[in-house]
């Protein structure tokens, strides 16, 4: 059985090449996707493939830090569409090799609240 | 030496406890904590630890979902303050029993894009 690092692994690497049969193979039948930010919760394995494959516009993702214990697994990406790049992070519950949980956050820029000037210096927002 | 879920673990309930002395005590002296969505950058563990103590309203953490491996974790909570609760994602770096990198997120509330209702539910928001 695939650890939780490999099943996340090659949930990316399918999604990338948009090998749509690769994809759904790591994903449970009932797998349940969430956008707690939105209210949006997506069921199934069908919908959930589907909801990828129609993604507007010329995308792609780019994994910036992987971290897999049990049946957990936390998944920042760097989201590309559009020239523009947004974070994305996912948190994965795992089980018998096929992603069973996802909670997905989509952070965007905002200006930092005044009052704390004299602690932080700023860096370019990426 | 601690584990990195130790470490996380402590950080979490010394933050929650106000327990300054405690909360500086897993931090490494050069601790860089940055939030990519505003740019900012806080750096070493008396900055960081004022900028906790000194963040205002009357605020709760409540760790959601932790996932901790090697040097790595995650960290997903709900963050209580004024009455109103928002996510916070923070992803670390532990070394030596202390925290090194912070990169955190507070992703907010968003209307969904058009064009996928017929693949979502809409649960609350929350």
């Amino acid at each position: 059985m695939s650890s939780t690092r490999d099943v996340i692994e090659e949930y990316c690497r399918t999604l990338e090449a948009r090998d749509w049969d690769g994809f759904a193979a790591v994903l449970a039948e009932g797998v349940r996707y969430e956008i707690p930010q939105t209210g949006e919760v997506i069921e199934g394995r069908e919908k959930y493939v589907r909801f990828n494959r129609e993604y507007p516009g010329e995308w792609h993702i780019w994994p910036v830090r992987l971290v897999a214990e049990g049946e957990h697994a936390a998944l920042w990406i760097s989201f590309e569409v559009g020239g523009e790049r947004v974070h994305g992070i996912g948190f994965f519950t795992v089980a018998g090799g096929l992603v069973r949980e996802i909670s997905d956050f989509w952070p965007e820029p905002y200006e930092p609240p005044a009052g704390r000037e004299h602690l932080v210096t700023r860096a370019a927002v990426r």
